[in-house]
């Protein structure tokens, strides 16, 4: 749910089914949780000086942490009111967060000072395979989740015999995407795979036309040496990730919608350039010809989570352009 | 007042004597509007298709935009109700928009263009000259400076004689935080200048302790083989706008209060990777050692523009912490 924040389209997740969430901060949590979600999992390394929000949330809702370090354990135990379930997070190559898949030792004193609490109930493990977003093919992300899937094989032989049975919750947007083996892994928490994007396409977990959201700009201005349209989408509203293609590092790539998606107009016709509120498009002749002062052109994002938590709303293509809103 | 983005801010600085202001977008224009300023410059290219919002605008403030294209005027023309003052903008070297200030025939002609028309008042040349940002000294921005007031130089004889007297804006805050040689420029519009950041450090423009914000994030996690913190800090605090050092590239730099201002801890404390809500800073063993999780750190902002617009409210360090809001 961290890449739409939107109740309006965890109304479209509900009616696909799904009854529990993960969430990528406290805030977040509060707003799907208003919003009548029962079970939510707040995917970020437990922030303490959130405990009484946390108290609050977990009184009325099945609440999930993670939990990395036995101090973290030590101070919500002493300042919960309420019980909490916990994953403990294994680190299975991003380096961002979480304890070694291998480092046993480790992981079995957490489980151990955990299972000491009256408040904290540990219920598995939780991993973010982060690395997956430098695969450029969908082979070299099988790669990572059949890895993925060897640590949490190798853990629960140390594990299981010791602490029982438990749960392992995985899933970047890439894994998610291209496989159906997920080895002992019980649930899956895949966030930008909602709305996909440029970022997503370079790395092989969609194609172009799976992409959901875009950006309409006006185009403010334009110059035809330089072969630019000056548009109104800057940083602001972009945010300033990148990617490299064929050597040109863009912020996105012109599109037109076709059907019910939208396909890029070509491969030469990208924004490169963003300061505050203008954006630079370099374009083909052909595209420079077709826009005028005043005309909205339409650009794939290269990274949606981060745009749409810019723009903060959304307008729907169907339903007479319905505007949905986000968390604010 | 597009870095500030907060009445309380702008109330401080018509406490120092300002009276007219340049924002980035109409709906800056809009909010300081309420506020009661009544001279405002819309310091972007202007986006016809908010021609009803600047109809409301202009009935009760002096509104002044940035026309660079006849169509654009001649569009006005036809949708103002209310008269409005416009520069001219030229493009002085940053490449982005604007006329080149020795295109004397095209200047010409939009001159001539707007003066037949009605409802459109032309009062002169804007120019923000970016290319500043591509500096690393004071000498470097001082050439750019020095070239920007050559080429007005040289367009004030080519247009004074056929239209008369006229105004010149300009000022990238480089530029304006260097020098006191203004030439021919009568009123000056830098922006990032009201907080300083990283950046601008490195261009030459200010010192750290010139850098009136900071970020405040708890650490939530640490791992003391990698000596990284990981803190509640990551894209959608900071933005994914980068400075590279020594061979470094990342996104803020760890700091401490001493007296009034923010100084640096040491030359090897920054945080270096930003995922959505993740940051990670890779830090000296003394900075790693001095902070447990649950403690707030002081990073340093490389882009002060984006961060604010990120964060959407200030605390101040005096006045026992007050909030201080910003533009929603």
């Amino acid at each position: 749910m961290k890449t739409h924040q939107s109740k309006r389209v965890g109304d479209w997740i509900k009616d696909a089914g799904v009854s529990a969430i993960t969430v990528s901060s406290v805030d977040m949590a509060r707003y799907f949780a208003e919003d009548g979600w029962k079970d939510i999992t707040i995917a970020f390394p437990c922030n303490i000086g959130r405990v009484q929000e946390l108290n609050e949330l977990a009184q009325n809702i099945s609440l999930t942490l993670l939990i990395n370090k036995p101090e973290t354990a030590n101070f919500l135990e002493k300042h919960l009111t309420t019980s909490i379930n916990t994953y403990i997070e294994i680190d299975t190559g991003s380096d961002r967060s979480g304890l070694a898949s291998n480092d046993i030792t480790a992981i079995k004193e957490l489980i151990t000072a955990i299972e000491k609490t009256e408040y904290i109930n540990w219920i598995g493990f939780y991993s973010h395979a982060g690395h997956s977003y430098s695969c450029r093919s969908k082979q070299e992300i099988a790669e990572v989740q059949n890895s993925v899937i060897t640590q949490f094989e190798n853990l629960t032989k140390h594990i299981e015999p010791d602490f029982g049975a438990f749960e392992i919750c995985s899933g970047d947007t890439p894994c998610c995407s291209i496989t159906d083996n997920f080895g002992p892994i019980d649930t899956i928490s895949p966030g930008n795979f909602v709305f996909y994007d440029l970022m997503q396409n370079q790395i092989g977990s969609c194609t172009p036309a799976n992409i959901a959201v875009a950006m309409g700009c006006p185009v403010v201005d334009k110059y035809p040496k330089r072969k630019e349209l000056i548009i109104h989408g800057g940083a602001v509203h972009f945010s300033k990730e990148s990617i490299t293609e064929n050597k040109i590092t863009h912020y996105g790539t012109v599109a037109q919608k076709v059907d019910n998606y939208w396909e890029p107009l070509d491969n030469n016709s990208h924004l490169i350039k963003l300061s505050q509120e203008h954006g630079i498009i370099h374009c083909s002749n052909n595209v420079f010809k077709n826009y005028d002062i005043g005309d909205t052109i339409t650009i794939l994002p290269v990274h949606s989570c981060l745009t749409a938590n810019l723009m903060r709303q959304y307008q729907l293509m169907d339903r007479n352009g319905t505007t949905v809103d986000m968390m604010q």
